[in-house]
């Protein structure tokens, strides 16, 4: 969907919208019974809200893309992911909560090890632990740049995140800059290097970075030295707010939904990490916005982890949140998913997400089960997942009429 | 679908095509039946065409969008509704059967109510009878303006249509001019502005129209002042009987589609304002022509009053004269609607509108009603309206192979 033709088309009304984004809610048949992780779970909640709604699947890009946490969202929340991209560097920072600003660049970086030659040896550095990780990061955030503050934070093992952002009236910073990481072992670290002349400036900060990290790193054992990929700016999206004028509140448990949801400009609401607490934020703070994305993670890490039952289990729980759901008294009431986890690929994937839309303008089905099988054949067929968000705003009447 | 490649592979043969275009088809279910209006409107002969038929669902615009007669026609006649749009004054014109030419520009005026300092008091002017405003529209038609013709077109109640036509070898008149309603009482209506250097005489022409119109309007009650909006060109479409290679005629009762049919090159025929009218007119001009758009009015204006019984009524009508139609003997036969209009909205609506197609070349499908939830089962799926004629060309043996 067009944000330009939504951001004309859109009006305000009273209407709430509650989008529940429920992470890794496709899957695929488990090869000993032929049924999915949601037809294996009993959800009597789930289909009854179906059976009261319009039925469908979701494409969260285009046919046959996995998509990532960051496309699988952008695109339920209206933004093409085609088209609106999130670089890899700012990602990283999103999920470890870091508060990125626009003028930023961030990267991904790696500790590994360096061979005497300093040729890399192991690209993890033995995937060192996390706490030794933090340690070096606060070496490393010691360095001094000319006209930048430099930020160092770990993520996770051997990864952080690294940041650049102008002081005071300094030029802006670029993020046209080539990976240092060589993707492979037996070569050294490759110099920072600018894509692009406006880069230039940027590249020798780096350059600067890479230096004074020798000096801290010389000598350790075994990440002795880093790499950097993914150097991104803080993408420049249309406000979310704006586009469909609608005040829009993001409860999630992870950093990362939450990073998601800042990028477009969605108010993140303080919240417990358990799903019932986000509920109880929502209905605390139901007068203050108009619309609620709310992020159930369970679903997903059990997938990932390849735990049919697990991830099973986690839509059975979900279900019996259902009802505090409906209770919200949405007009517009959405249970999605940004894409795929089956158990038994371990990971996301790219067959198209089952979906349900409640309000009092549904035509209804022939849904009576939430999986994806029976929403093949709901109303809405299967979909492009950036056109949710015209369809919500729709049913919620906050649309009107395209030309006379 | 494109226009350029259906140009490139239309190929002429003596096939007719029929669309039938059932304003507002599509609806929504009665609360208290969960019927549409289509599945509470016992319709025989359009249950036994749509099992000889393919079926599907149209989506007029987009996912969502609502769209208004102008999209909804122009989508079912091939051109994509966000890319070929047609202006308010232009409409407007067309829906009072102004013969609107090529180098007119068009805009919807409004008589309203100035206060003692010139602030609009009423936008509307107390929605004046129709018959005061014919009046005013004679007296502001002979205001005279150098080098433009005028033309001040009475609607209904307090609206009217204002026509600048340049004269002779007069310069072209443009578009780019800035509405005089400001949307509000409390202010007076705005100076005209052109909104780009090339429209600055015509907006010199519209102020003195506005100027005339003072002199006119001084001192009468409660219509002693006007605003204006919507300022467009006629458009510059592709013309349907050149892209699809057809001799192409259309049968309306209604002012606003034969204007519609009239922008993209189709010959309007004069006809009876009933349905049988439209029938026989068809009828009589079957050899004259390839391709009949025949407009059936009376679903969408039972829709848009709120009447759920007559809306079911008025496709019930629209059955018995099924016969007749499938009589013609076309080879290609569709039934299609230019958009939603579900009683229970009393308006137009985004939700897709039942399809059917009948000709030698069909597949068949799991089809034996003609609604909404069962043409959901059809094989033609739920598909973009601007598609229809390119199905309509392939069913009718015009349209060549692309490629070798």
């Amino acid at each position: 969907m067009d944000l330009d033709l939504i951001r004309q088309l859109a009006v305000p009304n009273d209407t709430k919208i509650v989008l529940v984004v429920v992470d890794g809610l496709g899957g695929l048949p488990h090869p000993d019974t032929g049924r999915s992780e949601l037809e294996a779970a009993n959800t009597p909640q789930l289909d009854r809200l179906a059976a009261d709604s319009d039925c469908g699947l979701t494409v969260p890009v285009a046919a046959g893309v996995t998509p990532g946490s960051g496309p699988g969202h952008l695109a339920l929340f209206g933004y093409n992911p085609l088209r609106y991209t999130v670089g890899r560097g700012v990602l990283e920072a999103l999920g470890i909560d870091f508060d990125l600003q626009p003028q930023d660049v961030a990267a991904r970086g790696n500790f590994c090890t360096l061979d005497a030659e300093g040729r890399i040896s192991d690209r993890r550095a033995g995937r060192i632990a996390t706490e030794q990780t933090v340690a070096l990061c606060e070496a490393l955030g010691r360095i001094e740049l000319p006209g930048a503050h430099l930020f160092v934070q770990p993520v996770r093992e051997h990864r952080f995140v690294l940041v650049l952002r102008p002081e005071g009236s300094a030029n802006g910073l670029s993020d046209r800059l080539a990976d240092t990481d060589p993707q492979r072992e037996g070569v050294a670290p490759l110099e920072p290097q600018a894509l692009a002349p406006e880069a230039e400036a940027t590249a020798e900060l780096v350059r600067r970075f890479v230096a004074g990290s020798r000096q801290v790193l010389n000598g350790r054992s075994p990440a002795n030295g880093l790499t950097l990929r993914g150097f991104a700016s803080h993408p420049r999206f249309p406000s979310f707010p704006e586009t469909f004028g609608l005040r829009a509140a993001a409860i999630a448990g992870y950093p990362m939904y939450r990073g998601l949801a800042k990028l477009v400009g969605m108010a993140v609401l303080p919240t417990g990490s358990a799903f019932e607490d986000e509920l109880a934020t929502v209905r605390e703070r139901w007068d203050d916005f108009d619309f609620f994305f709310v992020h159930y993670k369970a679903a997903d890490t059990a997938g990932e982890d390849g735990d049919f039952e697990r991830k099973s289990a986690a839509l059975v729980a979900f279900d019996k949140a259902v009802p505090s759901l409906r209770e919200l008294g949405a007009g517009v009431l959405i249970i999605a998913g940004d894409h795929s986890t089956p158990a038994v690929l371990a990971g996301h994937s790219w067959h198209p997400v089952p979906f349900l839309l409640s309000s009092a303008w549904t035509r209804g089905d022939d849904v009576d089960a939430f999986n994806e099988r029976v929403c093949l054949r709901g109303s809405l067929g299967t979909f492009p997942a950036a056109e949710v968000m015209s369809l919500a705003m729709a049913h919620a009447g906050r649309l009107t009429k395209y030309g006379a």
